[in-house]
C-alpha cells in the first residue's frame, strides 16, 4: 500500500480495550495480514451503536479506506476518498478486489463461492457450538456498560439464560467435536483447509478459535486434536500475529 | 472419450435393482454426467463383497476404466489398461485429471481442497442428519439378504436400533433444519454451491438428497426452502438425469 492511502479497522474491545475478540474481526484481521496491510484498530463495544452510525452498521468489523491525494498523508490534506465496507464477508471480498497485486485470499473466483460456503458453515454451526461453552465467559469480560444489551440478545437467541446455556459442558464439548468433523477430515490430508498455505477459509474458522482463546481461559480441543495442531499453526503464521494478542485476564 | 475407452460403475442397488440410492454413487453420477461421459453401470448389493474384491474396497463406488489398443473395443482385443478407483472423493479427482479437456468439476486447483471440506461436511454432519430421518426406509426397500448386514452396521454405529434412531422425526427435521444454515446462506447469492452453474461440491451435497429421493417417499424439505429450489434446479441437470432415476415404490 502507498502510503497516501490509510486503512482503519473498528473492532469489539472486551472490558480491556486490549481484548479483542470478535470471531468476525479476527477474520479480517488475517485477511490484513494475509495481505501484508496495516490497519489502525480502534475498539469498539456493543453499546457504541453512534460510533459506527456512519457505516449504516451495528455491528463490527467496520472498515474504512482512506486514500489522500498525495503521497504522505501527515500534509493533513482530507482524504479524496473513503469507502466504508463493513461485514467481513463483504470486507474480504473488498480487499480481494483492491488489492489484486497482493497474496490472493481466495484461490481464484472458483473458491469465493466455495469459500462463503465455509464461512457460512463457520457461523452457523461452529460459532453456536462454541458459544454453548464459552458464553458465560464473554459475559464476565465484556464492559460493564456491554452486559445488559449481551445478555438480554443472547437470551433471547439461544431461549433461556446465559447460565443454563452454558450449564451441561461436557455435552457441548462432545458436540462440538462432532461438528468439528468436516475439519478434522479436511486436514487428512493437508496442512491447512486451503492446503498448503492458509487462506481466507482458514481464516473464517480460525475466527472462532480466537473469539474462545481471547475471552475465555477454557480450551475446548484436546491436544492430540488434529484440529488444535491447525490451530497451532495459525496462531504462527505472520510472526505470531494472532498466538500475541491479548487475552482476557 | 473415444471410443476405445469404456467406463464401468458399479452401484449400491435396492432390492429393485434399479434403483441406485447411495449417495456416494450419485456424486459420481453426476460428476460422469458433468464431463458429459457415459458409463455402464452395474448394480451391487451391500453384501456383494466378493464381486468388487478386484478393487480393494469393501464399498461402492467403484469405477473400472478400460481402454482398448483399437479405436473400436467391439473387435474383442483385451484392455491394454485398466484402472480400478475406488472412494467417490477419489474418483472425482481422478475424472478431472484424466479428463482435463471435459467441463471442470474443481474450479481450478485451489478449489480442490474447499470442495472436500463440503464434502467431508455432507459426509459427517448432513448424511447422518437425513440417516436419522431415512433409515428404517433403506431397511425395507433393501435386498432381503441384505438386511442383516445393514441392521447390524448401522445399529452399531447409532448405538439403538433403526427404529428407535427415526423415532422423534419432528425434532430430526428440526435439526436438519439448522444444519442445512450453511447451503441455505450460500444460496442467497447464487444458484449453485458451485456458482452460477453447479459442479462438484454442489453434487456432494445433492447426492445426500438423491439418496432420500430413491430410497424413501418423504421429502425432508420445504416447498418454499431454497435448499428445495437448488435442489430442483440440480434434478433438471443434464437433461434431468437425477429427476428421471428409479425411485423405490
Amino acid at each position: 500500500m502507498i502510503s497516501a492511502e490509510k486503512l482503519t479497522l473498528y473492532e469489539l474491545a472486551a472490558a480491556d480495550r486490549a481484548v479483542r475478540f470478535s470471531p468476525h474481526c479476527w477474520k479480517v484481521r488475517m485477511a490484513l495480514a494475509h495481505k501484508g496491510l496495516e490497519a489502525e484498530t480502534i475498539p469498539w463495544r456493543f453499546t457504541e451503536k453512534e460510533q459506527i452510525a456512519f457505516s449504516g452498521s451495528r455491528t463490527v468489523p467496520v472498515l474504512v479506506h482512506d486514500q489522500h491525494p498525495r503521497g504522505d498523508r501527515a500534509t493533513g490534506d482530507p482524504a479524496i476518498s473513503s469507502e466504508v465496507i463493513s461485514d467481513s464477508w463483504r470486507i474480504a471480498l473488498y480487499l480481494e478486489e483492491r488489492f489484486p497485486d497482493r497474496p490472493p485470499l481466495f484461490g481464484g473466483a472458483g473458491s469465493i463461492p466455495l469459500s462463503e460456503f465455509i464461512n457460512s458453515w463457520a457461523d452457523t454451526a461452529l460459532l453456536p457450538s462454541l458459544a454453548r461453552i464459552i458464553l458465560v465467559d464473554i459475559y464476565k469480560h465484556i464492559h460493564e456498560r456491554d452486559r445488559e444489551y449481551f445478555r438480554t440478545t443472547r437470551e433471547k437467541a439461544f431461549g433461556k439464560s446465559l447460565e443454563d446455556v452454558v450449564a451441561d459442558r461436557d455435552a457441548h464439548l462432545a458436540a462440538l467435536k462432532q461438528v468439528l468433523s468436516p475439519v478434522r477430515r479436511a486436514l487428512r490430508n493437508r496442512d491447512f483447509i486451503c492446503g498448503a498455505t492458509p487462506a481466507y477459509a482458514d481464516y473464517c474458522v480460525f475466527g472462532m478459535f480466537m473469539w474462545v482463546r481471547c475471552i475465555s481461559g477454557f480450551d475446548p480441543l484436546e491436544a492430540n486434536d488434529p484440529v488444535s495442531t491447525w490451530r497451532d499453526r495459525t496462531l504462527d503464521a505472520f510472526g505470531g500475529l494472532a498466538r500475541s494478542a491479548a487475552v482476557a485476564d
